[in-house]
């Protein structure tokens, strides 16, 4: 369970940490039943998936979606919330499995990953049950309109993760390009979590357009952010050595911006430069020679700027709500900072 | 477009043949419009992903699934009920395209498979872009007893995958176990687009049921027949090679009948004794001497039975409709008969 004490104590997270504060019984309580939600979902499906998911559950994470679901709702507090909050949970977890199915990835959180533990057959599985419960779930509530928010960022998500093996060791890639494979991979579902919240919640559906456009420019920010701390680290505080995403061949923001300021960088084919942590780490610290990590955070903060410029265009909001969801906004740019 | 000459054309499957004539312009035009829609579902999607779909549609395929759908329907034709068609056809392809991967199979109904022509991480992201697809053009239905069977048919087909992989190589799988995995690997689809067309159409919720116990039970003969004409060929008529589950250590009903006929079958390491082609053939025909194909069609045969006999429980079904249900029933195990 991840409670504000837990969360307080996670390097970077005293954001996140203040927004539970905030948010109050309300949240704490709504984040507690979610949970508990999530530790029920694989009961029934064997007991070697149960493993794999109820080891990816307590693996943690931060459970900013399912938060950007409650907050987004105002004051409503129904099962029906935490149900699309735990249906948003799943199906993240679900393209987490199997993004470290494709990464051949062996630590998350610094856990065994399901690829790890289970190979790729029991991963590749797992990681459909996890879609399959998120709209199972989901249809339980019985609101079209909800399941085709949480399907929307379904297709959105493999369509980002394709883009993203297309755009793999490209030299050729703008910040255009890389921008709306963030939107796809990662803002879209953080739009669906605000999406949910307002129509289940007492924003309803008239609100919802306004919450999803917040919600993709946190997304948006969080994702450029994420990018930002793979290049500048620290690893012991990111949990993954810096250069991760070069290893991959994973094009993001800080080589795009770097590579307009340095030519030899620019010049630089990755896929033989980068072949090992010393050599990635050696491609990070020449990316933040450029300036080009600033100019990234930057980019990130007018999306967070521009987030909040959206919560203006709701007129009946309340300033407990607006201050919450400012708090998230101004959260998914602070880890680490 | 599979029309009624293609489908008396493809080698076994004349029976479906028939049931098309029998289904008349209703059944063909129906058939008609899901492929239309199943054409323009990757479209909007990226060039290569669109390209992996149509590629995977245009490979064609009985579309049992969706006339499964029609069928149970009765008279109706609504554009919901092609999409519920469309709905349940992809969550089949996406199970195709990830069985394809987990095995990693270069060739399926003669063509380059998306893992074969796309590589893994292509593969990956297009099943999971088809289980996206799925549920969010049934999401537009705007039925949420229609998103739960389709929901409740993907957890299990996840399931069943698991299990298979669970049970590969193994000695000690017994029919149960066996039935089980077909329960939840096929059958439980086949059930699902029984229970939405009964849901969508004039049987109503009353009759879906009875509907979706007809739709388990023709799916499980339909998965042991499929399992026999593995091991019985030909493969000029089933278009691959003989012992493919034996190959990959699939153990299915022939081989767990074969074994408590034949001590030494019994006894053998699969692993060990089947290598290749070659050595599967041999076991092929092994299993073929102790008669386990005759006692496993016998097996798919009683499933036929028990579904006509559900179909006694619905009272006010039409003749028509009955008679076409039937038709489907015997064809599942007619293919190559």
């Amino acid at each position: 369970m991840s409670t504000a004490r837990d969360l307080a104590a996670t390097p970077g997270l005293s954001q996140i940490a203040e927004v539970l504060a905030a948010g109050g019984d309300r949240l704490s309580g709504l984040l507690e039943r979610a949970e508990d939600r999530l530790g029920e979902v694989a009961v029934g499906y064997g007991a070697e998936l149960q493993g794999h998911v109820s080891g990816t559950l307590s693996a943690g994470g931060k459970r900013l979606r399912p938060m950007l679901v409650f907050i987004s709702a105002g004051d409503e507090s129904s099962d029906d919330l935490v149900t699309a909050a735990v249906a948003v949970e799943l199906l993240h977890m679900a393209t987490l499995v199997h993004d470290d199915v494709l990464d051949g990835a062996q630590l998350r959180r610094g856990r065994p990953t399901v690829f790890a533990s289970g190979g790729r057959a029991a991963a590749t599985a797992t990681g459909d049950l996890l879609f399959a419960r998120a709209f199972s779930v989901l249809a339980a509530v019985g609101r079209a309109d909800a399941l085709g928010a949480l399907s929307d960022a379904s297709s959105a998500l493999a369509r980002g993760e394709l883009l993203q093996r297309e755009d793999a060791w490209s030299a050729a890639v703008a910040v255009e390009r890389y921008l709306e494979r963030c939107r796809l991979k990662t803002a879209r579902l953080f739009a669906a979590a605000c999406r949910l919240g307002a129509l289940l919640g007492d924003p309803g559906p008239d609100s919802a357009p306004v919450l999803a456009a917040f919600g993709e420019r946190i997304g948006l920010a969080f994702q450029i952010f994420d990018d930002v701390l793979d290049v500048s680290g620290p690893s012991e505080r990111t949990g993954k050595a810096r250069g991760t995403d070069l290893l991959d061949g994973t094009v993001t923001l800080p080589l795009i911006l770097a590579r307009e300021r340095d030519s030899g960088l620019a010049a630089l084919d990755l896929r033989r430069a980068v072949s090992d942590e010393a050599s990635a780490a050696e491609v990070c610290d020449r990316i933040a020679e450029t300036g080009a990590l600033e100019e990234a955070r930057k980019h990130a903060l007018r999306f967070v700027a521009a987030a909040k410029q959206e919560l203006r265009a709701i007129k009946d909001i309340g300033e407990r709500q607006r201050s919450l969801l400012e708090l998230v906004a101004d959260g998914v740019v602070e880890r680490y900072a």
